[in-house]
């Protein structure tokens, strides 16, 4: 997978006519750069640059310590250093005189802002007096398309994370009742997912993340003792890793209170409503569009049904993390950056999740996961149609 | 324990006369800031400013998302926004106007450089026109003395992951025989690992590293299928986690040949040489020396006997990571920045681990773990004293 994605680097980087990519990381077990995923899959310790050029070479320095576990995951030419790594990474540069070096720093997108600022001024001191210190631009849009692209086999290992998720929704489904806690049906998942060697998909404290009520913490909090009871939205966000790869998904239960055979209308508007936002987005998905675009469409929708918009972003890229940077489907804010104006691309793989609040009764959210086509997109995930309706028990 | 450290935190900032400390960070499950085991123990996903005042405020600037998740782990006064930070954070400025803001970045301490460059610049086109722009230097000292110092608290976390670690050396030594590979090694201290419930103190995959032999990766890698012979050295570089604080250790084997009742003189030599480094080393270490200086003490002893220096640091600060940065006891290399000249203080935790080729048998290696006291240092693991010799088997 690794020097797969090496090669497509490299095919990527002529695309764009940039000559030179370099990442330059350091002690990457403390302060990982999220593009090793893609191009080396391993940790390394002293200060290392990850070198691709136009003309298809793939060139590490890394420490003597660190060139053997180097060699051992990624096909690089290693060269090794003991005390600096300024001559061997100089008298590369030299060879390979580059018009345009691009590093792994931006603004914009978290996955492609992997250098520390500390390992920014270390490597413009060491370009200082040659003529690279003014070649020096971001990595971006390179992370951006390797990792926003994906092959067949990427999406069939995201496609078997969503399996797993759909399982397991499932089975709370079957085993969900009034009285449980946020913390006991979480604590199911994770006994299901121990049954079933399932990692989390993000951090396992948040994963899954269960709310139920009107008094929730709306969202990325970790469960608590409040209790499920009768007239509650419950929702769940949750994600597994399968093959390295990840889903995140989220669904929306409502509890009967004694006597009610459906949930009262304000409950089923509010989930039509965020079903109906999703499906209007992905009508509106395909190559070409921008983020903003996509967004605007799901949030139009909610906002003239007489709700809240949400807080947050319609959908986000899905891949070896849940949430894959680059291209977002998300207002123009100032927080998001140039984001809502990248342009959707044919293989990128994007959550779309609204959210609204219905008063006295919680947040109905679903979170569906989608791949773009050449003339659209397509759900990965079956979508959820229908709120689901647990009994008021015994 | 967070609300412990930010109360030491505090202090710090009047210690060293610093009246803010401004952490900025986002996506912290992608790019994790270290510092935020010690100032948070969560992670957050908005771009989020965590500020510690020299009069004891203790805010963070929060998306809204994340403000419950922020309130649930530690003690501060916590701010939401919807769409960006910059207003809020403008605000508090303005409010607190500080005379020195110090930054999470660092060119020499990895454990003090969690800003990426991409958020630097963030932050700086937010301070662009304020007075606060030109005050901005790095939060370094604070994060070094922060985790450092470590409270008796800490010690006895960091007791019983050494403890644990060698219990299972102790189980190595009684498993092990020739004929096994490295691999087999490695995953018999997994297993252990699992029936016990420990995690390793660093990636999985290299902890435990196995080396046997003459030809073996050095160090920094993961196991191989390689054998293990008689008239092999076999060291072992492994720790584990024990209450949030880890243990990081190695020793040394020797599989006597036929005929063998001890090492060659060339295997016990070596070791003896390593073992002596250490010794030397510890009765040097105390508050007030320079890192460069210990180093010196070990390395010296080793090129006199005869054996090339070690192509490392002679010792880390070990606590809740591995590599636990700051104040580092290693030789004046341009790698490794101002750190060689910063000052030892009591309370510090350091590993001492030189190490040496014995030429046809393999590398001498030792790692102990001792505790920087007022007027010298203790042990907190039980030094190896002799070479562990295993019996040619049947």
């Amino acid at each position: 997978m690794i020097d797969e994605k090496l090669n497509q680097a490299v095919h990527i980087l002529n695309e764009r006519g940039i000559d030179m990519w370099l990442t330059f990381v350091r002690e990457t077990s403390s302060t990982p750069d999220p593009v090793l995923d893609l191009i080396l899959g391993a940790h390394v310790v002293w200060p290392s640059a990850f070198i691709l050029t136009g003309g298809g070479e793939k060139i590490a320095v890394v420490g003597s310590l660190d060139m053997q576990n180097v060699r051992d995951h990624a096909d690089y030419e290693v060269v090794g250093y003991v005390d600096s790594i300024k001559p061997a990474l100089l008298k590369l540069l030299k060879r390979l005189d580059p018009q345009k070096i691009v590093i792994n720093f931006s603004t914009n997108d978290v996955t492609a802002d992997g250098m520390t600022h500390g390992m920014y001024l270390l490597l413009m001191s060491y370009l200082k007096g040659t003529p690279y210190a003014d070649r020096i631009e971001s990595s971006e849009a390179v992370i951006s398309a390797l990792r926003g692209r994906k092959s067949g086999t990427e999406i069939e290992h995201i496609r078997g994370a969503i399996r797993e998720t759909l399982k397991l929704f499932d089975a709370v489904t079957e085993h969900v009742r009034p009285g449980m806690s946020e913390f006991d049906v979480a604590d199911f998942i994770r006994q299901k997912m121990e049954e079933k060697n399932l990692e989390p998909a993000w951090d396992a404290d948040q994963c899954p993340a269960v709310f139920t009520g009107p008094d929730s913490a709306g969202a990325h909090a970790t469960p608590t003792g409040r209790l499920i009871e009768p007239g509650h939205i419950m929702n769940i966000d949750f994600g597994v890793r399968w093959n390295g790869y990840v889903s995140d998904l989220q669904r929306t239960w409502y509890f009967l209170r004694q006597g009610e055979i459906v949930p009262p209308e304000a409950v089923e508007n509010g989930f039509r409503v965020i079903r109906d936002a999703i499906r209007k987005a992905a009508g509106f998905l395909k190559p070409g569009v921008e983020g903003w675009a996509v967004d605007e469409v799901a949030r139009t929708h909610i906002t003239d049904a007489g709700y809240a918009e949400y807080p947050h972003a319609l959908g986000h890229q899905v891949g070896r993390k849940a949430h894959d940077g680059s291209t977002l489907l998300c207002p123009k804010w100032e927080r998001y950056g140039d984001l809502p104006h990248s342009k959707v691309e044919a293989g990128q793989v994007f959550t779309l999740e609204p959210r609204l609040t219905v008063p006295g009764h919680g947040v109905a959210t679903i979170e569906e996961i989608v791949v773009v086509t050449e003339t659209g997109c397509e759900f990965l995930s079956e979508p959820q149609e229908e709120i689901i309706m647990i009994g008021p028990g015994t």
